[in-house]
């Protein structure tokens, strides 16, 4: 397929030369646990930063990974469960997932969008990419 | 000083005893560039992230730094220049700082908050904690 400049300009799949001022609604959402739980990512070197989008009621079932990950609530509400701790977390809460530590995410009836970032690099998400929509946040 | 056992569970201020469900409100802010440029910060084994209020037209002089920082702005905008590109982000805009790369800040006429993530962590940031305020971002 034969790109014009312009998209030659944006590969936002291809984190080695996308640019590196971006907005939001240009990265690819990913599914990430079903369809109910959609993220798009910036990658780093040592980090991956990612927004994700929660429908509501979404679960995200207790699992652990070798990678750190702090996260924060943009919008909506989720019930993170970590460490024998369970607590509603709305805009500006914040959690701090040591590696390999066990956590579960329900989100609330009006969903939610957060941020998470990993370290290292999520290299084990290898989710396709999907069609370019309206991120729910900031909308 | 003697602590209740209320106080005693939130030192949020030693982040080898905090508590890993936090709200940001809870999170002391830290003057980065005088006080126009406050954070509050989470911080793990391996990042860092920054909940960064900046005050209208605040200015954040070129500079960089070996660690990688990742960010999005929250609200309002800010006038972000990195290798050689310009660009003004609003809320869901994005950067990729990679180590050492020098990159400069201006905050739009109504200031901003933005989130900035640093891998490996900000062990330089040794900035005093301040008084306990309400974040103005999510208000």
């Amino acid at each position: 397929m034969s790109m014009s400049p312009t998209e030659s300009r944006s590969p936002v799949s291809d984190p080695v030369e996308a640019v590196d001022l971006v907005d939001l609604a240009d990265l690819q959402p990913f599914s990430v646990w079903g369809t109910d739980v959609r993220a798009r990512k910036l990658e780093g070197e040592l980090v991956t930063l990612a927004v994700v989008e929660l429908a509501p009621g979404a679960v995200v079932p207790e699992h652990r990974h070798r990678n750190e990950q702090l996260g924060m609530c943009l919008r909506g509400s989720v019930t993170f469960t970590l460490d024998g701790q369970t607590r509603v977390l709305g805009p500006g809460g914040t959690w701090r997932i040591r590696s390999e530590r066990p956590h579960r995410v329900v989100a609330g009836p009006d969903g939610a969008e957060v941020i998470d970032v990993f370290s290292p690099t999520r290299d084990d998400w290898d989710f396709p990419f999907e069609e370019r929509t309206t991120p729910r946040w900031p909308g």
